[in-house]
């Protein structure tokens, strides 16, 4: 174990997983709570709404985790781990107000895009730098 | 190539992708026993069992993958990589028990969440001594 | 940063995020055309293939960037980053195909599948050499 490893990375990555298997099991009590046993999937709108938000996360789930790591390694680990405390913080919105209703995933919504946009925008400099400096051998900054 | 690649974690790795396509071969074959063309997603009983038992093993993977590799790297590889064939026998024992019967699949889902809080214990603790020694100058053991 | 960095992997990784994100957008468009709110999945044929066609995506690409990764790392770079591109023009071809019949998803998906053979071949190869290499001492090529 060398004391260079990505430790803040590891660690967002860590609660993110934590969050996303907490939401796998309010999606199994919401079926305990309305009696719909696998492998049915449709039911009452509450329902519904929590088995797609939980859906919702694990769609977006490997992308947030390319972009971290990239923006983490290739641009600067600090500001990556930060915006991933801040995504998980959009998730736990979008899914609290999911399943209250609908247009309540929105602001959640949007606060994970901007850490995903943030994110992706990071790692592409942090890309290029590289490239730059690998194939071309031009130090930027 | 040096030798220092975490190659265990990358061969369970390569095997679980392998498991993870033959289950959607499954369903595949499944779709066509049932002539149930795609985009459809319901059915019979039956094959509703086997699309969500993949369904699944496709919601768990990337947690599984995040602290396969967080354990194997900043805790015990080999001690990981055990845990990621243990994690493999368990998603198989899963998919046949669930597409034979519901409940059959609760064995190889208890086998699952042993193994994922096995492998998150050891990723925490290796994060947290990495993080000590990394930030705070303190080794432990 | 240093410059031993897979920045094409890299690369292709954050160009593969950027169109499975592109590709939920285009669901969520496809709801809007239709008028069809979340958490509701099912509607006419049409938006049922593009929502499959997106999900479809979400179910490979664990697996994509498993093998993606293990190629380029234990085996060659470039050679993975070219699988990569072709992986994400099969997923192009796969998702425009499908939208506009079920049956013209199938070009996009046999090239899908040979580049994630050919990824899993190469990561095989790279890791029976670096395990060789690594626990038995033994120096192929």
């Amino acid at each position: 174990m060398t004391s260079d490893l990505p430790v803040l990375l590891a660690a967002v990555s860590i609660v993110s997983a934590l969050h996303i298997s907490f939401q796998a099991r309010r999606v199994g009590r919401s079926r305990m709570n309305h009696n719909i046993m696998p492998p049915i999937v449709t039911g009452p709108p509450d329902f519904e709404r929590t088995f797609r938000a939980h859906q919702n996360s694990v769609e977006f789930y490997s992308i947030f985790l390319v972009v971290l790591w990239i923006s983490g390694i290739f641009c600067n680990e600090v500001l990556a781990a930060l915006g991933g405390i801040m995504y998980i913080v959009g998730r736990e919105m979008y899914f609290t107000g999911y399943i209250s209703e609908s247009k309540k995933r929105l602001p959640g919504f949007y606060l994970i895009l901007c850490v995903l946009l943030f994110l992706t925008v990071t790692a592409t400099i942090g890309i290029i730098q590289s490239f730059l400096d690998k194939y071309l051998n031009i130090r930027v900054l």
